[in-house]
């Protein structure tokens, strides 16, 4: 899957994924507004506008890009209905060939960890038949149990020839407090990165191993530290556009081969109808997603101009 | 409900959670094959036999102990329909008046971890109406993202007067890995316990916070630094029973108030009737529910005599 995604980022010249991450204040009223007079103002009600809403800005984008990175908690918070509506969203970004990161930040130990990934990236077995429960793509996971709860990810990995993003550098303001505290005079991070890359040595695809790292476009100079560390993992980059990175904060993101890197935004492509600047263009909330492929373009451009 | 947890405590005299987190090895033939029989060799057939085989359970226990704790990571690999199992049994606990703690080891960072408090302690409003998704009475956190992940879980359980426990020192043999690294001379998971405390002192019940930590059993020399550290907040010990944690080792998880801990078992008890002793005791597949109730019993007797 690695390879692919290697892949499918030539092809597609964009090394940008899409944030699948809908909250109710996002979608169009008139959408939401169809969905309650289907399902009442109900969980499934919410559950099907975001469908719906997800579907518009797949159909409107999927040419562009890559991959997808639905947050699961963004579902979770409608409970049943809004975790069918996640493998909806899921199984229907396959359907148009996009690859899926699963962000659901999973970690424990042991059985459970094997739980998890069998769940997001494996199959179970259900007496004489075997089943995929949730089936992205990749899987974004915690690290901070240590290799007892990375190992039965990799495992699935292994066998399902699917791929991580462990969590090393987050976006967030205060990723520092446990994250950048000096271990042998080094940052807690750099050790995780190491980790990384050996986690990754023992399942390598052509040019990247199978486990990535997520590191936040917030934080570019420890990005560039970073890079040398996993020379041969992914980094998932968080925290472009909304969270303040930018396009020339994402060199050192990358290798010398254009590749190494992919670039999340959300907001700032889910929600672009709402900028004024698509505003003007004559975006309406009817033609959300149309906002949606701009968004796409512009972030294609900024980066392809940063990277020269 | 921390308040309530301590008085449940008091009342069974069991500072005992059980851990309801099924692997379907461990239920009984008669049951997988009669919930086959109803569903097929389907995802709800494996759910359903999950969902009986907790039911089974929870009647035979629920009078001696304060609390449950689900692993929802055993659910989610059944996809939607062990989703469906695992708030059939939260609200079947909470019929039964039992303390649900959802094992759901959550953490992101600002809306993201808001959505995931939603989902398992608060509410969220669709039009003029709000449903709680999944309704534990805590959750497990992970705090790798720091103040930012844990901040959004916080105030919901500020409003819900639900609670958190915090990862801090997990019970497997690679916690270390991380979590014990020196930070100015001082291992990583004493400078999460000083967080946990802080986060606490804002959200207090009668004599503890809402914000616990989970520190494992199996580490009672750093359970006892913590225990110092974090005076206020519950200790959730995971690591008892299967895992090689003994009832002394427990002592210095628990305050001088005779609280201040829970323990969980989880195999030890859901599966106690596959262990010779209960077999030797007239214990068969069909009565594998009063194996837990004895397991339960030897486990208080067990905790009793340590605390003296």
């Amino acid at each position: 899957m690695i390879d692919k995604l290697c892949d499918k980022i030539r092809k597609t010249g964009a090394p940008i994924v899409v944030g699948l991450d809908p909250m109710l204040s996002y979608i169009p009223e008139h959408m939401i507004k169809k969905a309650y007079e289907e399902f009442g103002e109900t969980l499934e009600g919410a559950a099907e506008a975001v469908w719906q809403y997800n579907k518009g800005i797949v159909d409107a984008v999927y040419d562009l890009i890559p991959a997808v990175k639905p947050q699961i908690a963004m579902y979770e918070q409608f409970g049943i209905p809004g975790m069918i509506a996640f493998k909806k969203t899921v199984d229907y970004c396959h359907e148009k060939d996009l690859i899926v990161i699963g962000d659901v930040k999973r970690g424990d130990i042991g059985s459970t960890s094997a739980a998890y990934a069998t769940a997001h990236l494996g199959r179970i077995t259900v007496g004489s038949r075997t089943y995929a429960p949730f089936d992205e793509d990749f899987a974004t996971v915690n690290p901070y149990l240590g290799t007892d709860g990375i190992k039965p990810f990799v495992d699935v990995c292994k066998e399902e020839h699917k791929g991580l993003f462990i969590l090393v550098k987050t976006s967030n303001p205060s990723s520092g407090e446990f994250q950048d505290r000096l271990v042998d005079g080094r940052p807690l991070y750099e050790i995780v990165g190491e980790m990384v890359d050996r986690w990754g040595q023992e399942c390598m695809g052509c040019s990247y191993s199978y486990v990535g790292a997520v590191v936040g476009a917030t934080y570019p100079e420890m990005g560039k530290a970073l890079r040398k560390i996993m020379p041969k993992s992914f980094i998932l980059v968080p925290g472009y556009g909304a969270q303040g990175g930018k396009g020339k904060d994402l060199v050192h993101f990358f290798n010398k081969d254009g590749l190494g890197a992919i670039v999340n935004s959300s907001r700032g492509i889910i929600a672009a109808y709402k900028q004024e600047e698509y505003k003007a263009k004559g975006i309406t909330p009817e033609n959300y997603a149309d906002a949606s492929r701009m968004a796409v373009e512009a972030m294609r451009e900024d980066i392809a101009q940063a990277l020269g």
